[in-house]
């Protein structure tokens, strides 16, 4: 059997940014490798972090993981494509995966790719990066004990103003006629900004479990977890998501913290 | 004449994220119409903001401006294609615009334009992003005013810390094989890449004067320097910029306060 074409680099331990890649893969059932589960997945991790991979003359240099790795022969590892950015990559596999599985084909509609990276950059703005900064909003190189009264405003703010924004951004969305029926974010099918939603919001959730748990109530944004729940019950993610791949939230962009756990 | 094909919707008053766009249609003589310089822009922009654009059933509606609107035909305003996020919009006119114009011909090199998007996704990441947070690190619904203590922690890491870390990847970008050259950033032809890197770069040299002149001077990221030159001696950038069409920074992303003008 080849080994996988595809060879995601990103943080042992964590889902962190590279959980809406690995989401694809399982969805797609695409053989990947994965740094989070090899024994030598941290130093290749950090050899990126520091600048010490040697230059390649084709690809420039990524700054920082998720980093997707494309062999274009499994057995040949000088033929490589590599690649950064989570959006990034995710546009990447939509276009080298096969037509339908996560996009819907470019052929048939040419501009679905950019209605879906806009979907999936907006999500990754307000229910990733903005979660991430609650924790880390003077600097992410101090730890979180170093910025706590900070950390304290900001999600304060975050679960009373910036959540239901995007929460409500997001229905406005699923309410569009774009979405074709309001269960999938465009088209009326299922695609890789969904995924980024679901895992956006699985995060968020154990994040701000008060928060989530009080706008989830009060159903003023039923579609978007209906969406959840949709993703959640996909064969090969409700798979996934209960086999050990699955790492926990810990010390990533979502963090439980009680004192941020606040009751909008 | 026909009217433009192209219409920026974008907050009037300030370069913002709508400048990279701008610069794209100035450096490839691109009519567009611009809500920075209509009559009517700021309504038009505060429609969307506020999600008061009736649904067309085709586009999914926008977050936030900058929003590009693509008419199929100019004098017809029922076909009108309309997407939002800076990057997605800068890909979108990658593949819209003339091959070779602002990024490699797809044909004859597939993999460009992710390289090209990963290149901007950090420059905007880490060169407007971040600036951004100096000035407004807890919500950016409150004032300056409200979040100067903040303000003052973050700018002092941004300055320290982060800032180099960006000039230091571009550099190595510069300097990897895949630069071609390390005068532009991918393949040794100019792209949007490189147009983004500049404004960047010009926000921050404005916003942080002290730093970017300390970190120029010491010569550590020379190639960096050379490319911000390099794009403002371009015809058609050298003639935009002195044109009253270039708007001054002001409370945008990049804002002066002298005690954020830290000398690292």
């Amino acid at each position: 059997m080849a080994s996988p074409q595809y060879r995601l680099v990103y943080w042992p331990g964590i889902p962190g940014r590279g959980e809406h890649i690995r989401l694809v893969f399982e969805e797609t059932s695409t053989p990947y490798t994965d740094t989070a589960t090899t024994s030598d997945g941290l130093d290749r991790v950090l050899a990126y972090v520091q600048g010490n991979v040697p230059d390649d003359n084709i690809n420039p240099p990524p700054l920082a993981p998720p980093i997707l790795q494309h062999l274009a022969d499994p057995n040949n590892d000088t033929n490589v494509t590599t690649i950064s950015q989570t959006s990034n990559i995710l546009l990447y596999l939509a276009t080298h995966l096969p037509p339908g599985s996560i996009a819907p084909d470019p052929k048939t509609d040419p501009n679905a790719l950019f209605y879906l990276n806009s979907l999936a950059l907006t999500a990754l703005d307000g229910l990733s990066n903005e979660p991430h900064d609650c924790h880390h909003p003077i600097a992410s190189g101090l730890y979180y004990e170093d910025q706590k009264p900070e950390s304290l405003r900001k999600a304060d703010n975050y679960v009373r103003v910036r959540l239901p924004k995007f929460l409500g951004y997001f229905e406005r969305v699923l309410g569009s006629g774009a979405s074709g029926g309001g269960k999938w974010l465009y088209g009326g099918k299922f695609s890789f900004a969904d995924l980024v939603l679901f895992q956006c919001l699985d995060g968020v959730k154990f994040m701000f479990p008060k928060a989530v748990s009080k706008y989830e109530r009060e159903g003023t944004y039923a579609k978007v977890f209906a969406l959840y729940q949709a993703v959640s019950e996909r064969p090969k993610i409700t798979e996934y998501l209960k086999s050990s791949r699955r790492q926990k939230y810990s010390d990533g962009i979502y963090r439980y913290y009680e004192e941020l756990d606040i009751e909008p």
